[in-house]
């Protein structure tokens, strides 16, 4: 007898932007499994909680799959869509390299909002032409591999949404990105900052890449690049908005 | 005395993957605009709906801020997410080039679960290291540009997701943007044509870039592209799972 496991997104923050399936799946199941302050977003779910520090991915995926085996119904828990430089890779990884018959589990990944979209729609639409998505993590990558991704999504006109902007241990990775844009892109192409979106806390600030500092981003933090096309709208006493054009080249 | 603008996008056809943000809007407004088959997925809401062929945007766009000018509650309706190749530019454009009164109008982008997102999660996680986002579609920018970022995002090692891979006018597109990929990735490279995703006409198929036929893609379909990092799970009986390793370069 096998265990389901649903790996999901709760999206950004408000639970207004939570889908239904992932409600219906957090009430249906038997453990949630997580990075405990994603777990503490949780509200009401009877479920067994087993939390664990951030960067334990692998160790996560592999008792996730360990209790969907013995016939749980287990929630992985993602903040955000869970496929985004979240908790899907890991759950993948964990079974193409464990157990053969976690292959024949029922496994479904439900997508979420995730924090570019949120981010996007709260600036206006920054990210509605070509963009490219990239972490700025150098743990499981090269440094050298992030640069060269930058430097060729930015001269290839795409826009650019940057995850893990923020590393305690690398305070200088943003401020580095930043310096080798400047070198690919005009220092008045915007730069938004935004950091919590949709919770109590959220901050959106909005300048230019010229004056973009890496120390405006925490780890809470979604960074968006703008191109040369990419507008900004001025408005009397309200924060402008952003835009890219449908039109360009 | 100003009306309401909120754009949202419906998601990819599942009303369980439509967040409770935008089952709200749908609720309060006085009137839909937006493409008319989009409207149709809208059930329940008693606002007058204005629908439109696909391809007036801009029209579109205006016809809703001036219902909102006027005082009304209008909802401009997407598919999928709202700032992703859809509407959110389209009125963002219009009132950066229309009546100067349109800036104070209250204006909320609402963020959705765009067709990448969902199909990605039905096919695992190939989206979940670095990936671009790019719109095949040349009508509002060069075919030359379209295959420089297809070149510059495959020779950096992003994954893609191909919005419009599909024109009637011009059903080469796809067969020369996948030609043009064998000649910077291996033929191995997984391929998946994601179609119509959580509605009743789903259908997913799974190739690589040596096997991939642009007749394989209609104008419902998502094309998402590995990079030589993506990973293959075969099962028995059931479709292989696609992931990105979280390690990468």
């Amino acid at each position: 007898m096998s265990g389901r496991l649903a790996i999901l997104g709760l999206g950004p923050g408000d639970p207004a932007l939570r889908t239904p399936q992932v409600d219906a799946a957090l009430q249906r199941a038997s453990d949630l499994v997580g990075y405990g302050p994603y777990l503490d977003r949780v509200g009401g779910a009877r479920a067994v909680r087993h939390g664990s520090d951030n960067g334990e991915e692998i160790e996560r995926a592999r008792l996730a799959l360990r209790l969907a085996h013995e016939g749980r119904a287990v929630v992985v828990v993602s903040s955000g869509d869970a496929g985004v430089f979240a908790m899907a890779s890991a759950v993948f990884e964990a079974i193409e390299h464990g157990d053969p018959a976690w292959r024949d589990l029922d496994v479904e990944v439900m997508p979420g909002v995730s924090a570019m979209l949120a981010a996007a729609a709260r600036l206006g639409a920054p990210l509605g032409h070509d963009f490219c998505v990239l972490s700025l993590s150098d743990n499981l990558k090269p440094w050298e591999l992030v640069l060269r991704r930058l430097r060729a999504a930015a001269q290839a006109g795409f826009a650019l949404a940057l995850y893990n902007p923020h590393s305690r241990a690398r305070p200088w990775q943003l401020d580095a990105a930043f310096a080798l844009l400047r070198e690919v892109l005009s220092d008045t192409v915007p730069v938004a900052f935004a950091t919590a979106v949709s919770r109590a806390e959220e901050v959106l600030a909005i300048t230019t890449l010229g004056e973009a500092r890496g120390a405006q981003a925490d780890m809470r933090t979604l960074v968006l690049i703008g191109t040369e096309a990419t507008r900004t709208i001025p408005r009397d006493g309200a924060r402008p908005w952003l835009y890219a054009p449908r039109s360009q080249g």
